[in-house]
């Protein structure tokens, strides 16, 4: 029969796991990835990286308007994104999933498909992970990668090194308003459902010598907040001259401008560096075909963005736990 | 004021990690644990090993008697239980917890303190992890390992070898059935709740070469059931010899060797080995203070405890996605 109409319940654990292993296909000479009680893989270097990052359904995402090869997609790309803004290098995964009984065996498969298209996009093996029920979805993956040299911290942003990101902010946000509107196929939606990592900016940027470095997740207010914070500086954002995605609009009561500083899930890098190094990293990050927008200084004083206390700013913006 | 009686909604996310954070201390000089977009550890060795498990409320754990602290304990025991199961010596941790908004600060701190304590018991580095909200519990715990020569593989057994099973069966299983009746300080429920991974154990074990190892997460019927398969071998386990663990009385309709049999979450070592090593194995085995039993034989016919197939048995054990 056809099992991809079956539910996970009907197929049982043991055979999801075979068709899931066989999506993953077998290791190398040398390495186990699924079918043991842990995956055994070589050590991508001395210095590993470890991170990791969980969706869950209704909170992260919604069903009405994300496939199962979206989420399997984003969940990764969340975790690279965190690799590559330490200025490392992904490489091994393994992911869990909890998943009601009645989910479809053609959705868990979609889901594994986005996993490995992403793993495959940024060069990650995914080798394994663990299955459970539940009532609403979570899954999570668990990326390991390694970093060369020093990674780039959160807490290195000095004063008089100037503040920039990479491509656009907010689009992630207005997509997720689209999408909550009924459409599923604009830019600005695919932009929230199959986010981007920053890999390929952030191995172009690492030779120029960031200061400071972190990936926007969860909005420029929140993640700058967390940057300047790490490093004990203030900051002056000029909002004038953020890089506001094209398409985005206003949304309730948020000019496009705001939605730029609160808007969460874009997934661009936000960097410090010293102003003698602000060309070579701009040109570099151009070279893979990604802008780099000096938004603003490192300062000694107070944290603000367009002239308004960074604090005003952060209580409007997202927090997993609070639900905003 | 007294932070433990909040709400995690009320503390908000950041507030939340920097609590978390303060637990799990400083990183040693050349790492970052907590506070950067992914931590940074020295590799344990140049082949790791990768595993992750999970834990859902009302699947795998019921607040009505599981502690926060318990809760903790078991994600971090049964993912070190898998590496031991390999071999291995588990090293790095991240975990994962999506929580209801009402849970209060002082369960999430008493989750974090048995997440820490079962690290420190067998040697593992907490180093980050992520938090989200979700309507009921899920925890996740990804741990990297290393394995030193070859890992103990599912797949190694031959026909002639002992089948053995460390320690004793069937006590999770009752325990999780006097829990279910209100018994919440018994023997038989601290198994249940706060299981021990046999990781002593199998480093006693592998100098003596076990052919195939597992370790019994779902039940002997199920995982000798994956051993065997994997292994392309047959198998006869005597039934009388099964060590029950003491306390361990019928179960509705199921005897205390059917307990044994189909009971879960015991963490027992599950192994294979030529018989002229047996000897060796045992007395290693009980240098750290553990039984080892030969239940059996492995062959090249059927799959079968106490005469009855595999099969018959494993269709009524544990699943987690039928959810038996």
């Amino acid at each position: 029969m056809d099992e991809s109409a079956q539910t996970v319940s009907e197929l049982g654990e043991d055979g999801l796991v075979r068709l899931i292993a066989a999506r993953i296909g077998p290791a190398p000479e040398g390495e186990i990835w699924t079918g043991d009680d842990a995956a055994v893989v070589g050590s991508p270097g001395p210095r590993l990286l470890l991170t990791t990052d969980q969706m869950v359904e209704g909170v992260d995402f919604d069903l009405a308007y994300t496939s199962g090869d979206d989420l399997g997609w984003k969940v990764v790309a969340v975790n690279v994104s965190d690799v590559a803004a330490m200025g490392g290098e992904p490489h091994v995964a393994v992911a869990t999933a909890a998943l009601p009984t009645s989910a479809t065996v053609a959705f868990v498969d979609a889901f594994v498909g986005g996993l490995m298209g992403a793993a495959r996009e940024w060069g990650v093996n995914l080798v394994g992970g663990d299955l459970s029920r539940a009532g609403k979805i979570v899954v999570s993956v668990a990326l390991v990668g390694a970093v060369e040299g020093e990674p780039v911290r959160r807490d290195g942003a000095r004063p008089g090194d100037v503040l920039c990101v990479t491509g656009e902010l907010g689009g992630s946000a207005a997509g997720l308003h689209a999408l909550r509107g009924g459409d599923t196929s604009s830019d600005l939606a695919i932009r929230h459902l199959r986010p981007r990592a920053r890999l390929d900016e952030a191995r172009a940027l690492v030779p120029s010598r960031p200061s400071a470095m972190i990936d926007v997740s969860d909005g420029l207010a929140v993640d700058l907040g967390r940057l300047t914070e790490a490093s004990g500086v203030g900051c002056d954002v000029d909002i004038g001259v953020l890089p506001i995605a094209p398409g985005v609009t206003a949304i309730g009561e948020l000019a496009p401008e705001e939605v730029a500083v609160l808007g969460g899930e874009d997934y661009e890098l936000l960097f410090t560096i010293a102003p003698e190094r602000l060309g070579t990293a701009t040109e570099a990050v151009r070279s893979v075909g990604t802008s780099v927008t000096a938004i603003g200084r490192v300062t000694d004083g107070p944290r603000r963005i367009g002239g308004r206390d960074l604090e005003g700013w952060r209580d409007r913006g997202w927090d997993h736990l609070r639900g905003r």
